[in-house]
């Protein structure tokens, strides 16, 4: 899947991930009015219009863009029923041939994290029957709990050619009360780094490992240590565009093959059209507005990092 | 939600929380095939029999101890149909007026965290309907995203009366890994305490905070410093039983008033059955051998840490 997600990369010449974290206040009235006009004002009806509102994007951007990125808390606060508009988003954006990232963040002790690997990688034993559930083809984990937290998606991963990504170097604000922290002569994100290097040696694609890392876009001098320490692993990095990071600081988050990186952008991209820049769409065209912005993130990056 | 807690603790004289983190392999046969016959072998039967298996548990046992704590993993390995079964044990165990700890482990940034601390804990605005979604008592938190990843679910806690037990010192082998790390003259797990302690503080019930701790038995070391260092704070101590924790170890969690710790069990009481202990009782009445473990356990604990 690391392979796939790289020649798609390369093919696109687009190292960008749409963030499918559907708010409610950023889901169109007309599309919100419609969903509860037949299912109410309920847990339901929140689902309906989050499923539909990303299917419209989905289907504006997807020849543009290697992946989808759906955080999962938008989906789970709506219960069962938003999270079956996240299976829904999954399965759609698999049917579009786009790689599709969960963002869950989840970690726990061993026989735990086996649990969620097989629930969102694998496949988990029903009687003598392989059923699966959410099937997502990377997922984002946090290493707190240590590696027998994460060696279970990795043992997960590899029996399924899929990848994870960990949580290093987080992109919000507190983020270094405790990643920052320094452990002996260096801080913390710096040895979780180099641990998933470490956990990355052991399940490889072509070029890179299937085992990824997390390091937020509002820290590119420390991205540019975890790229050096980290030189085999594909960063995920949030905080692009809405969060403050700036195309011109992300070139030290890719490797000299122009590979390396993927950069996530949500808000800036699922709620375009509210934005000044993209208003005149209106919101009947929130998708076009998407699509919009997608391509001028894709130019804002390549022009930025590729000069 | 705390004082209740600390209130059914000392009324039943019951220290303890009964983990329902239903394995396939732990469910009796007969709940498997019942559940199979009628849904076939699949998610959706698999969920049958876990939420099945969970009952008969609950009511064996819910009138010997304060609360349960189930582990979502357990659950969302059956996707939608696992969450669904996780939502019904929810509901269950609070109509028979025991406590719900949810052992999910999330965190995330900010708005994200808002989301799973709504979910789980508060209401979601639909239109103008508020509409709540799974409604746990307590949550589990992970800290590594620091406060603003932990303070909105302090926020939706104060609205709500409800509480968080915050990722300490987890109990699994190599917690060490990153928990361990010696950041200036202390470990970063009694870094992270301290913090917990400070969090607190923005939320106290009437003897102890809403906002606890998990600390594994399995260092009751680590343990002793940090009872001391969060003082007000309620420790959830997993790892007691099949991971090793002895009650014997169990003594420095608690406060001199006797409380400020609550012990939990999983494996150890849902699979009692499958214990040479137990298996008298036989697979059928796997609900008595649990009840007979929960009184054993309350013995254990209590004779060993009130002698």
């Amino acid at each position: 899947m690391i392979n796939r997600l790289v020649s798609k990369i390369q093919k696109l010449n687009a190292p960008v991930v749409v963030g499918l974290d559907p708010m409610l206040g950023y889901v169109p009235e007309f599309i919100q009015k419609k969903a509860y006009a037949e299912y109410g004002e309920t847990l339901e009806g929140a689902a309906e219009a989050i499923f539909e509102y990303n299917k419209g994007i989905i289907d504006a951007t997807y020849d543009l863009i290697p992946a989808v990125k759906p955080q999962i808390a938008m989906y789970e606060q709506f219960g069962i029923e938003g999270l079956h508009a996240f299976k829904k988003t999954v399965d759609y954006a698999k049917s579009k041939d786009l790689v599709v990232i969960g963002d869950i963040k989840r970690g726990d002790i061993g026989s735990t994290s086996s649990a969620y690997a097989v629930g969102h990688l694998g496949g988990v034993k029903v009687g003598n029957t392989l059923c699966r559930a959410f099937d997502e083809d990377f997922v984002t984990v946090n290493p707190y709990l240590g590696s027998d937290g994460v060696n279970p998606f990795i043992d997960v991963c590899r029996e399924e050619g899929k990848g994870i990504f960990v949580l290093v170097k987080t992109s919000n604000p507190s983020s270094g009360e405790f990643q920052d922290q320094m452990t002996g002569s260096r801080p913390l994100y710096e040895l979780v780094g180099e641990q998933v290097a470490k956990w990355g040696e052991t399940h490889m694609g072509d070029s890179y490992s299937y085992v990824g890392a997390v390091v937020g876009a509002t820290y590119p001098e420390m991205g540019k240590i975890l790229r050096k320490l980290m030189p085999k692993t594909y960063i995920l990095v949030p905080g692009y565009g809405a969060q403050g990071g700036k195309a011109a600081d992300l070139a030290p988050y890719f490797n000299e093959d122009g590979l390396g990186a993927i950069v996530n952008s949500s808000r800036g991209i699922i709620a375009a059209y509210k934005q000044e820049k993209y208003k005149e769409y209106g919101e009947q065209n929130y998708a076009d507005a998407s699509r919009a912005a997608v391509m001028d993130m894709i130019e804002d990056i390549t022009s930025a990092v590729f000069r």
